[in-house]
């Protein structure tokens, strides 16, 4: 189905985080700890997001101190980590949030996010991902994963909504 | 109206830094600490500027310690961080420094940016930045944020101004 | 010979480190610490190749302990550092693993691997490597180093020998 | 005059760091300590270099800690750091290493560099370099800075003098 008939009902976007809220790239120092390299356009679209009343939760197969910080910082309170079920995450999340799968978009990378993608009322693909993902997606992404993804789902949802981003941030922008 | 017209004027270069003087990314660690990468090619070309009798600052929604050491390491002393209201910003600065808002350029890439781009003599969007940036911008730059977007300001308002650079630098670099 | 031919009989994948399960960028700290960025289109696929009964080494001209927390949290047990002399290495490998040459693939970015390349049923070449090692491949990457180059030896190996990467992951990502 | 001309009496290659050894990214952490990003591309490059008994030294007008652990990676021991004037520092290793300017190769990307690569035998400018330093450059790199453009110019150097990497490599590679 096209974004246009499926983006309309959408009020939880689930995002997977490598390769997605990332680039896929994961940094290793000598200690073995990791971190994350995320994106400041993802960040400001998610915060018109939640500003705009729709929810937004993440489901990762990794699991890493950086990813909770970075949804901290974002407002984040749905996470799932540390899982390659992720159908079976998002059916719990459903369950948990009373929507049904038409009201939740998901958006992936890699084949453990092909169930998920294949459910949802709005299945999205990174332009990295392999082609059967992109095949499942209902939307592949212009901008790649890490540098605005996620922006871009938003963006296009928002405007199938109506929704004007200067007018979702007018207050905390404050414009004249 | 035209950078050739707009440029001519400007004695202040306001930039925001997640997006302009970086690529966006930011770079969280397992303990939440940040971390930002920034241009070298920047780095210059705010020296040069500064070495031209010109001014530069910076506003940010965000808020993070490695701001802080990038600006005094250029000699950045028009510090704003933690607001998202950048227009009121760009006022009060003005109003501090004496500056009519055609005297100023202002730098940006995405929406928390556009009443300032609006409000200036120079509004500039880098190439990432959504359209409505980029229709509002008098230049969009060439290099994109992180990668020398703020030197191309740079470069393009000397090029108006008939300011050389390596006059400029001619007394640190020592040219025979 | 071609990659439809030799990738049939590949039991175990080789792979250098730096330019291949990376981008070839050393991030150096003022410690002299060293970080590298791996990617998780790779870890996947690493994943599968291991879930598919498959074996997988490494064999790297540096020595980081980066690269042994990446191994482990791969499960990669085959680990070979600090040394220039990669074909060395890999006969070593076979004759300890009980494998021939021709069911070795061996993936490298630069001149030492070029020996390693030639040796093996299947040498493979990333795009920015020498010409030279280009010449010697059966196989060169679509996806650059760190981006998923390793992984894309998978997708190809697995193609030829008939493996389906869902039905390898179904049992992880519990497709229902 | 041409690459093919000047390559063959050159015996000494000195580097920028920023922007030539790297991408012009600094990354500046939460305490202000700098961490760069190096290519290993360039790393084997210089290896080679000093194996076929070149020279080589880096110039650069920033000083960080992270330049000194890289140039002892690779046993580069004339390092001139934190001067803009590059060109006296080029004339100070020419007298002390006894080499005329028509055995020195130079890189650089910015101003700063300008009037070393008009001075030197073999001037090289990369990719991302202002117009200026283009033109005066004897070559410009096809790798960009940080992805190889030193190695670049050493393949370009070794090509015109007739020195086979494969050869000089020989002994720590092992080619049986």
């Amino acid at each position: 189905m096209s974004l246009e008939k499926c983006a309309g009902p959408i009020k939880l976007l689930l995002c997977d985080v490598d390769g997605v809220l990332t680039d896929g790239t994961i940094e290793i120092d000598h200690e073995g700890k990791e971190s994350k390299l995320f994106s400041t356009l993802d960040g400001y679209g998610i915060r018109m997001w939640r500003q705009a009343g729709l929810s937004v939760g993440i489901i990762t197969g990794r699991d890493a101190p950086c990813i909770y910080h970075r949804a901290k910082n974002l407002g984040i309170e749905i996470i799932h980590t540390g899982t390659f079920a992720k159908l079976e995450s998002v059916l719990k999340i459903a369950a948990e949030q009373k929507l049904s799968l038409e009201e939740i978009a998901y958006i992936g990378d890699d084949f453990p996010d092909l169930p998920a993608i294949r459910a949802v009322g709005l299945g999205v693909a990174v332009p990295h991902a392999p082609q059967e993902l992109k095949n499942a997606a209902e939307y592949i992404t212009q901008r790649p994963g890490g540098y605005g993804a996620v922006r871009d789902v938003i963006d296009q949802v928002f405007n199938v909504k109506g929704i004007d981003p200067l007018t979702v941030l007018s207050e905390i922008i404050r414009i004249p």
